[in-house]
């Protein structure tokens, strides 16, 4: 960490920001400059608050060198996270092909998607049970019901489950009957509901929230882990810039630069990032080219009479032409993907 | 609503637009363009969910000529509403000063703030008990403890309390107990806490989310509002941009913007928006002079010891100062500020 | 295009709205709204200036159906552009693939490094003459000696040369010596060069500016072809989001949404995008993948030691190895990359 | 200057980190920290280019301590910069009210504006002569014509006069018969305009670009003042966000953070960060609270009609009251208006 002081700091003010690091355990060193100083902390920084370092009035910046989370931090844990879910493995060398609608709505519906996701390679069914929905007069989900089909559309194809979490108020429901737990944008900083999910073992695929930074993002992750579930995989969904032509900008650089910060599996999700169902291709390409452990994608039958976002979900012809393509590319990455069912 | 075909849609694929538009109850009127027709859409769009009409593929956009809010809707409810918390009224002539700490740390720290505060003209104390961090190794609040400390700061002076809740754990607590429950930043879109205190009749104070748009703000308002609260307050704390020098930035406009779209009170926080002290004052000023209701103002006695956010609090008699131009200024604006003590 | 007139207009400030629209020789069309009055107008919208129609007191938006460009616009010329550079072809099945240095440095540096670069599959060679920097203090470049040592590595390699314009002043000798004309993020607003660039037939390769529209980015193509220029290219270079981690964020999706919109070609500038060469290959796969028509690298043979943006740069190797993946993903769009040399 | 060194980076490679900054004539102060070490360097970092230091392979990150600015800096001039301009002071006590349409249309137009903005207590007349419009298709300004209007407005009023030069072609005729030249946002880094105007000396009005940082538009104030010209007028005229429903979002904290770190004159332009003419009177009785030295305001007599921007444009009556309020509000910051006339 390093403290930078205000130009012209007197010594006096100096050492009394080295006497406040050392009272908290910390080692400064100083580094006496033309037009200012800066004090060097070297010891434990990461569970340090920057902004109660600060608050001194005598101090005009404080920088982290050192990343604030551990637990989620590739520099002490270098080898990649792999996460079991059933038979299935997320972060290894088969990507993660999570499929199905937007909103689960009928037995036929899901049992239908998720036979025609399996048969094109998917190896995961999605659907929305409870729904976050930025109107209260839209459809909010089935509920508990909606659980009740997507185990059904499992018992039908072997798939593992995933769907998305709203509040602590179903936790229960949601270890026993889901495989995967998702916790949607809007709530990646609802640390309270973190901390819950991160007393369970339930694998949670949290996605980045609208304008989180990869630090924020990993902090999350970091909520989760910090209570003892270290099955955490990150989902890029799109942040929000000034263009309004796509539903959100697909981050794809988030790729590389974490996995350069940390072990845990990242997964891309082109349906909510594009917002339309023309660009949900080249972002699932582009996502399997950069490196991705996984792709998160919204199919229907029937986009036009979908319950809910409609708008950017896939065919299943459209996914299987998709599936024939990433096939390909995966193998550039040294990647595979399930196998394709006739 | 307006609906744009996609160019050179066939006769028949608006025909199928306009059956379907007719189907969920509206009146579909069609506008034969040079290059593509547009169909415009009466009757209570309101409800209508864009996004599923959207997924027909004939259609290039959807574009809403009214606003999908309707109970936090100025043109449904021109009069201001004014919010009654014990002999105070937030919107109304006299302006709401909300001073205090970030946390509460201790009995002496909160009382005293509180008398300092009050004598300057500040109408309600503020204090976090539970306190959402970005770490998971910081300092989360004295949870239930920091609400008993705010009552005895109340019983010394007066002052409402206003405290964030963070999940629906404590909602009766703090129903009880505080006079005007904050729902911070990052839970402006976390649903299910915004149902639940839509279910009580405690004045909700709601932060603007770092990168909600108006229309999303009020969308969270309505949350509240549909489930039978109408004592809502929107405050604006500054949203994520890419300038990096200031915490967030302050939108000033939203005030003006806000007072054409909603009959809601409005209160500036401009503490979280600059983040650091020396750019508190010009915001405060910059929100009165705007227009707002009131002001959200951290403060404490020693920022440098503060326990979370001392770098943006003010010290009394910095407060002091501010209040002395915020008392001419409010004049300018027809507004008034609390008498000051001695 | 669509007004929307406010809630209440009176039958006469509708009809007033309506005349001002036929005026300047446009259709109207009311629709009458349960709520509010809705004009729908018909004929040559393109050219009109929507902030000059919306001073009007009674209208509270005004929104385009049509998009404002003509020239650059899929609608009007269905069929892809391809523009002919000597032996190459923007646009067509071949990849263009530009590499080289940030800054030309020395007849030595520039030749070898755009031999290694055409032995790997390079067919453009790119190298600035003329820098724009943020510091008046950085280096500028070697400017018209700069252009002379470009043209040196063409004699060597045959290879087109790409090089940044940065105003009207050497125009001309850019005309006559260099093969495409770099227009950079922060002249893609700068109307008098666009113009003037506009007159001449240079192939013009124009970045996206650092917070531009897809819109605004087209309107500045049209800028240039509507003074008779269409030999444009499009290099999407990143934009500036919240995140600071990455120089800027890559906009994958501009690839399909500009393929929907326009006939000009696109390609991608992960160097710029990253602002670190780790981020580089990975931006670059994913261009490809979601299937631009090309990229441009920086490349230096001694990273650390490069005049400017060595940080960025790919060593020869790295970039080798970036091309043989290129190489495969090409074929699954259905494109080629120039031969390797041995 | 701080360079931080990758995890692990051997004894050998800090050492090289360290010759080479001392090559380049600077200081270099290890700082071993028990996860990685830290280099300080002291010295004139002012002028060196970070990026290119940080393409070191063993160095994660290089974070300025000192602002690469020198001669905008507020450190190395500690008074308040003071702008003559004719009889008026830009900068001093009295605020700088510069007022007027967005284009020059006629003499009729541009004189009668001008006698009834002075009357209400403008001293600065503003006009478009040269329009930088998105469109290609849009009015471009009356040119070297709009000046001489803008010089009989002048001759009348005996205001001074603010115009905006786009390119350097026009730069003598600006020079000799404009006061203060604008340049424009989307010119913010043209840099070879910047080098240009800053041989003369007459004054600059610096608008921010549209997504730039305080850093990077006082490093464009440097460009100018580096060439000789220190006469420049940062203006502050809105920032690009997520949020649409406004053209811009006013900045209202530039105003504080401008002040901190830099002695040149800050003015606020609400017309443009608005967009819409109710905005206007919140943006600029917040900018005038907040302590800015002056406004730029669009005026029309007849907004409905106006050749460009109409839709932010007050009446004469509207200013006209919220010059009333101005007056009132700038006594609180220790300003004075020019006199009203009757």
């Amino acid at each position: 960490m390093i403290i930078v002081m205000k130009r012209n700091a007197s010594a006096n003010e100096v050492k009394e920001v080295m006497a406040h690091i050392k009272e908290v355990g910390l080692n400064p060193v100083i580094i006496e400059g033309t037009e200012r100083d800066v004090i060097g902390v070297t010891g434990d920084t990461a569970t340090v608050d920057i902004r109660t370092i600060r608050a001194n009035k005598n101090i005009v910046e404080v920088l982290r060198v050192s990343e604030p989370y551990k637990l989620a931090n590739r520099a002490f844990h270098p080898e990649n996270t792999q996460i079991k879910v059933d038979n299935e493995i997320i972060g290894g060398k088969q990507l993660a092909i999570i499929a199905g609608p937007c909103s689960v709505e009928s037995e036929e519906q899901i049992v239908n998607i998720a036979k025609r996701m399996k048969a094109a390679g998917a190896n995961f069914i999605r659907g929305g049970a409870f729904k976050p929905r930025t109107s209260p007069y839209s459809f909010q989900g089935l509920e508990l019901e909606g659980l009740r089909l997507l185990e059904l559309a499992k018992k039908e194809t072997g798939m593992p489950i995933v769907s998305e979490l709203m509040s602590t108020k179903y936790l229960d429901e949601f270890v026993e009957r889901v495989d995967v737990i998702q916790i949607g944008a809007r709530n990646m900083q609802n640390f309270d509901l973190l901390k819950e999910i991160g007393k369970t073992q339930t694998p949670i695929l949290l996605k980045r929230g609208l304008s989180a930074t990869y630090k924020e993002w990993l902090m999350s992750a970091e909520y989760i882990m910090s209570e003892g579930n270290g099955n955490v995989i990150l989902c890029e969904r799109g942040i929000r810039t000034f263009e309004t032509e796509t539903r959100n900008t697909l981050d794809i650089q988030a790729i590389p630069v974490l996995q350069r910060r940390t072990h845990l599996p990242i997964i891309i999700d082109p349906s909510h990032a594009g917002g339309e169902s023309y660009l949900v291709p080249a972002g699932a390409k582009a996502g399997v080219a950069a490196g991705a452990d996984g792709l998160m994608i919204e199919t229907h039958e029937d986009p036009a009479n979908a319950w809910s976002d409609g708008e950017q979900c896939l065919t299943p012809d459209e996914f299987d032409k998709l599936m024939e393509q990433i096939r390909v590319l995966a193998q550039v990455e040294d990647r595979t993907v399930a196998a394709k069912l006739n």
